[in-house]
């Protein structure tokens, strides 16, 4: 009953596997692999990007904020929503990278509109040389609130970027979640929408610890090769990275894992649904919900080993009819009775 | 014949067995994961430093900068040898995470006098808020040049630093190569020498990508902390570097690999001194050299197969009587029969 | 009928003496000038503060910039309203300097309420590492709407601030106009009302280009002192500045040029309210002024040669019965006919 | 008898006439002054560039710096004398500005050669994403050690800089001196030499405090200007640095303080070349002199009233036999009176 985040879960045996199948010999270092040069063509076809930049790096954190300080000038300024990771989750690792800083776009559900968005960007103008130039759009897929942009919303927004001269970022830490919700292609969800850069997620769905940095426009590729080495993020033995992301995009395994998350999400809304008291605060689209309960149902749950965050207080403190909002989140390996069995602990 | 550089072998096959253990159903994380409890006890233990703080990085880079960081102010500079790996292989990552700079202080065998810091300590004086004022000190155990600091040569450059209110920091990326060379403990080679933080290096030693940052007085590891996630270098799945380095200190294996490197490259030096043109710059004391031959000599040894770097000229262009310098580095996993075939090759 | 901003007047005519006055001869430079010492202990006579650090730079700017990164970390967070000049109008100088990010609190007159200010504290918790880390909070009085805290909310500002540790900083940069709006001592609006530094400014107010840098725990002075020099903000011909703020503080000269400016602007807000259609955004407290007439009537107003932004819309373009706000600045040098005729006009 | 600095004498008296002429009325503040129109179409003017972007900030520090940072990435490495005042005075503004590094050359007499400029970017390469990229080249003219470099040495310099892709700044914090002793234009002395950018320098030259800022390829100028508002280097009152420009480019006054301050520095010399001891380090070629006396004549010279710097010891305190350095840098306000009354107490 481990739902706290998907960062928690194993990597996939065929990760491991693949990571075993590279340790054999010598072989160049900081991306001088061979396996990076499959793992390039491999996520080149996959975007249907011939010509797209391709490197790998540790974490979203790092993805993030290198890509975004080859897009942004230290004087500008970085849309985003007002939940957004590179806001509130990254200890100012954005601001530290770009030099730059944050202009939040409010959000209902996580998701920025078009409208939103542009009066934000409108909102700095007019004050020439003494207010913060506009930078980047940074978007988020599958949003912090577990929602999912539709590929017209995702359009509406970099149409709205492009018009005022602005690239756009999408933060895909759990892009194949978002992909398989939406039936479509990468290519479809990321430059076919208008999307400049991607930070393609692989830690929170099944490798151990892998992002792939794709930059559909190459010019800035050798700018990000210096960003990333400058911030410490070139491995050396990269051949570690190269593997995962290989077997991450080998036979589906990417797709197939992130199906499996969604549908244990999809298990879960369908039994938060027949359930009296819980509701659900947006709805679930891929393998993330926010839903409430009181505290005292949200203690008993925790107690019997149930594991997920309580977003808004204490469960042990305070009044135990208030209702709280926890965060469930499903990784690949989740179970079906995984999922049962916290149903089954919820409705009690 | 890969002599290239101990990041280009692989793990050891104990470490992968640890990283498939550890792969197994749920951990918290960002370091909170209970292997990266038995390795912080580990490593306080090695250290002989029960109150140390011990944090885990992918690479060196990040352990440099993350802990020079933490140690420096951004208006300081921070001393360390005209060849150090933070002053030419870091992209000025070193100055990117303190905002300071570097002092250089020249060498003629990568180890750095206390009289020639002192000189430079001195050189930055006397000029009050308009020059940059002291930071700490870097030193490097194994140096670039292959040589080692004996534990009176480092306890002179860190009583030449204290002198001044200066602190120290080691960047042990060959740590364990130097201290297997000493036959000394890990706590001779740092804080009883007065050392104040180590950059423990596992990357070059058989690891696939680890070091440890070890604070002996932990009054700064809260900021480390925060800088460290700043960086982007907190990990989520922190596991997979907690399991690596939990087998690095099991059994003596990091002793080990160590040991066995160094052996190889005491047989090559061996042969290279009974080659008649070749000449080592430094008497090799770890598991690197650096050699001599004329640039005919290298394109021969390249052209069959050899694998290293030839440091300051091209191998195919040029004098083929001109004396290039090739640079040689054992890796826990050359064999006997690997050195042996290189210096068959040599001698012709 | 100037009215666009109290930059654009002339410094007044005894400060220009004290300019010549102090150029005759040789003089230390960098703030060792024998000027700077009096200056020093008139501040501190102004402050009522015999221990603080008193320092000048050029321009607002500078001294928020400066003092902010000597009270807050790069991991921070600074928290200051929705509309701050650190946040709208210095183009990221703030967070250049301190490596940090903002905080917006909402506002609807420029001033922050403590409850705001809470929840917005209250909302970067619990996130541990992964977040921004709370910072100072920054305050401006006058705010940039005009309007005036009173001693009470700055105590409940600064109180809450301490509640978690936290300090606060004050944007002075039309300090004088609210202190003689107040009839309070500078040492009331400060440190008695829990207040740990200010940027008691000069520049809008009479003076050529100074601002006073004013630390009331002199501990962190020295790293002001560095961060100055290292953002080039030391003037080398310091004289030049110090003799600036010795005429602005001798005689009230300094309360008697924000008297004037005050007393402008009253005698323009008593007009405005006879008017039959122009309305006063928020009630006039200080020297500055956001006035609502339609567009016609601005596009006639500038057209006769009143001069003044409009802040939200362009006055030639556009339905000429939509209602824009003008800002009126009145400074030192306006004069009663001056508003006298702007008035005429607008009475038309 | 005043010979520590030429940033301790006063302004000339025609600067602070137009200082007060420029005192009248209200005007555009942040650069929009009329006077500001005036001085770019003088500056261009005496550069011979008409394109050029001209700026005005208010001391050398701030010009070099922000120069600097619009022509560095912060991935590279700046190129300058191991005594560069970017290198010794400015406590990592630089690096703060530009987050590169510096690479020192080093001289004997404060100038550079082509070929040990050279010999220092070779030096720089071959490490690929690694180390260091290669940055501008930054020239000091006047030297810190008060020689000048011919037109033929400048031209050396950055044709070596344009062989490897690299542009130069000068940095001209005494560019007058040199060019009243060069007897050149100072399109000679920039960009007919191949310079491209100039800290222009009024300070130590009679001015107040304003140093130009000298863009020949105006491409980089709006990046300039945010650069220069985000390090808090725009003044709102931008008039009086203005006037102070305007005054110090009319009636050839700029021309004429130069070579007042270099003949008395010749005067200097010729009486120090008539004394038994003294021993000038360098030949002087503008307005500063480095010479060797004993100690105990030092103190004895600086006890009856003359104030320069001993740069390498104590006067006080010490082998009364010891020589030391002593460095004596003339202004334009200096008298010939005040030169013979320094050389008549040292010939005793």
């Amino acid at each position: 009953m481990y739902f706290a985040s998907d960062n928690a879960g194993p990597a996939h045996p065929k990760v491991m596997e693949a990571m075993v199948a590279a340790n054999e010999g010598y072989a160049m270092g900081y991306g001088a692999d061979p396996i990076m040069d499959a793992v390039r063509a491999q996520v080149r076809e996959v975007f249907e990007a011939p010509e797209a930049a391709v490197y790998l790096v540790i974490n979203g954190t790092a993805a993030n904020s290198v890509l975004l300080s080859a897009m942004t000038k230290p004087w500008e300024t970085v849309f985003c929503t007002d939940c957004a990771h590179i806001h509130e989750d990254e200890c100012n690792a954005p601001e530290f990278y770009t030099g730059a800083k944050l202009t939040l776009v409010p959000t209902a559900d996580g998701k920025m509109t078009a409208d939103d968005l542009r009066a934000k960007i409108i909102g700095e103008e007019n004050r020439g040389v003494h207010g913060p130039q506009r930078g980047p759009v940074s978007i988020t897929q599958v949003t912090e609130k577990g929602t999912i942009y539709t590929l017209d919303e995702i359009g509406a927004l970099t149409a709205t970027a492009q018009e005022f001269g602005m690239q756009t970022h999408l933060d895909g830490a759990r892009f194949t979640n978002a992909l398989v919700a939406l039936g479509c292609s990468a290519a479809d969800m990321t430059w076919k929408a208008g999307v400049d850069t991607v930070s393609f997620g692989g830690t929170k769905n099944g490798l151990l610890g892998v992002e792939a940095c794709v930059i559909f426009n190459p010019d800035i590729a050798w700018e990000f090769e210096l960003r990333r080495k400058r911030g410490g993020h070139l491995l050396s033995k990269h051949r570690y990275l190269s593997a995962q992301m290989q077997a991450y995009l080998t036979d589906n395994l990417w797709l197939d894992m992130a199906r499996a998350a969604n549908a244990r999400c999809m298990q879960l809304a369908d039994g938060l649904r027949q359930h009296n008291t819980a509701k659900m605060l947006f709805e679930p689209q891929a393998n993330m919900i926010f839903f409430e309960i009181p505290r005292s149902e949200h203690k008993r749950m925790l107690d019997a080993g149930a594991v997920y965050y309580v977003m808004n207080g204490d469960p042990a403190v305070g009044d135990p009819d208030a209702r709280l909002t926890g965060r469930l989140v499903c990784d690949w390996s989740m179970t079906e009775s995984g999922v049962s069995q916290f149903l089954d602990l919820l409705h009690g």
